[in-house]
């Protein structure tokens, strides 16, 4: 899939920054931050979309939330509030078509979630 | 935690429409709801945030979305598109403190995250 910038990142060949990687997922800074911590944790494998998703493959969301708990941590944002957004298809807002889950926090989070 | 307003509606002392629940999580529609589709996944379990999750509860999250992906089918939105939220502590934006993963859709939901 190198159309897609985000397995591009994955193959190194696009420049990330680059928070942590294991065998299954890879975590890196959005390059247009939404909040002081905007962190994106991808599957390593091309997956369009969540809705895409096998219940058989669903155990990967809780795997990247784990990743996010961790990341929280070490941007210091665990126990003062972040947020985790997954966002599929058109009307759901998603811009990249590879699955991908949002680390947001470092400010007061707005109550508006849609 | 009967001063939990989610484990009284887990324990049916507060009424909700529920549309899914199995041993381990239980869903039903926010009563204040941001969009046409607003749906709360919630644990059974008083967990009472993202935060305190520890790393062998994880795969609740991925469970958690694996219900959030079939009550989107149920709804008409997979296609169209959808969002899972977790907000995690006050800067986060949650408000009852009770782990719970919104799932939005029903029109074109906002680039706005947070």
């Amino acid at each position: 899939m190198m159309d897609c910038i985000f397995c591009q990142i994955v193959a190194g060949k696009l420049p990330s920054e680059t928070l942590y990687q294991d065998e299954e997922v890879i975590a890196f800074r959005d390059i247009h931050p939404l909040a002081p911590t905007h962190v994106l944790i991808i599957p390593k494998r091309h997956i369009p979309s969540l809705a895409q998703l096998t219940d058989a493959e669903t155990p990967l969301i809780g795997h990247m939330a784990k990743v996010a708990n961790k990341l929280a941590q070490e941007e210091g944002v665990a126990e003062s509030g972040y947020r985790l957004v997954v966002s599929s298809g058109e009307q759901g807002g998603q811009i990249v078509p590879h699955l991908h889950m949002h680390l947001l926090g470092g400010r007061r989070l707005s109550d508006k979630l849609c």
